[in-house]
């Protein structure tokens, strides 16, 4: 998508139901098997109270918005703010929505304010992402 | 780890190569299915010149340091800042660094410096990241 | 880690909740299909009433604790036996532990005992491990 | 398979080239993210010269063909005993062999000698397992 088929409040978004798979494959990737992510027993006495998917995981629905449907195939992402407010659970269905805020003409840049809610409208994270648009 | 085992400039790494397999499981996990990941032939076009890995894949080394060795597990991500400076190929050998930078001992909150490095020794990420540590 | 480091008695640890996931995956890599771990119709009528772990996935956790954190990196896997007590289920939350027992400082070789168990602190798995130490 | 459906010496065989995507795989099932598994730069540095299969991933093609050929469906493995004595790289093709060493009618279990071989004849690993026959 081109800056002049960009408008300030344009939205987009991305729903997916969070599975252990996704929890489990994400830790095989990364490398962090840190236990609040793959051990019930240690999770349990948590201050989570249960295995919970990695923030990453989570804020990576926003890329998934951002590449995929707007601004799309072609964008870069440049920088990202991510506050992460409330934990994900395996089988949480969570929705990625990101909404044009600002564009910077002359940098070929747009800033968009990003956040995830879960299937209670609970806000998890709320972020901005900067994307260098394709040419 | 407990805040009065941390000390400013204290830090930790973690290594990994990065391969086609990660690229494509994490287009999976995410959604992400940008053809600048996962298409060569559209990949060989932009500006990368070839298919490169999610930049949220790279970041994700990040929350492997700081979950699984600096300050480990029991740690909380509150925030992250990330600039993405440079593409990761399939194939690179990243590795992640943070480094303690302010210790917000009536939050319990520590800041770190985050980066990303490559095989080359070129920057790809730089950004911070906060911790709320556990009890 | 050096021999020097290494004191008869020091042990190292690692858990993880296997999953359904877990099996699978090992399932299509091993090539191992027998139907105890991925046919539950079948499963439910052998002596393990349910589908179980394959026990070399569970064996695996031990290698983990060699090669990452006992003695950690550098050391090669020489020989290894194993008992197989108890059947893994899905969500079983195992613990495998290593604790050196011998020193070959002439070989550069460490023998250690090794066990997991479940979160039931029932053993599914003892055995040994002979590690020649990286220079 | 029942105890005289097998004889001395018989054996079955099952093999497979081993990809960076199963070494991958079971570096996220293991937690074993040892860098010489997943970190070329490091491995390359090694006495492997680059990065190699864990070794009990290699072990896990003598559980397939005890579980799916010989004896096949029923069988529980009671014991192993294992050999490391060659690294297993990417690409390689290896095949495990298992040959029935010895029947204890009395206990219903049978023992196995257990080779992995690669792709020029190479042997990787020797052992044996005792089965215990389903009924």
């Amino acid at each position: 998508m081109k800056m002049s088929e960009l408008s300030i409040g344009q939205s987009a978004s991305f729903s997916k139901t969070i599975t252990e798979t996704d929890v489990y494959l994400f830790a095989g990737i990364s490398g962090d098997a840190n236990p609040v992510h793959i051990n019930e027993v240690h999770a349990k006495e948590s201050i989570f109270k249960g295995r919970v998917a990695h923030g990453m995981l989570t804020a990576s629905l926003i890329s998934t918005v951002l590449g995929m449907y707007l601004p799309g195939p072609g964008s870069i992402l440049a920088k990202q703010e991510i506050k992460y407010l409330a934990p994900v659970y395996f089988n949480d269905t969570i929705t990625a929505t990101c909404t044009v805020k600002e564009k910077i003409e002359e940098k070929n840049l747009v800033v968009f304010d990003c956040t995830v809610t879960n299937q209670n409208e609970k806000t998890v994270i709320v972020g901005s992402s900067t994307i260098l648009l394709g040419k």
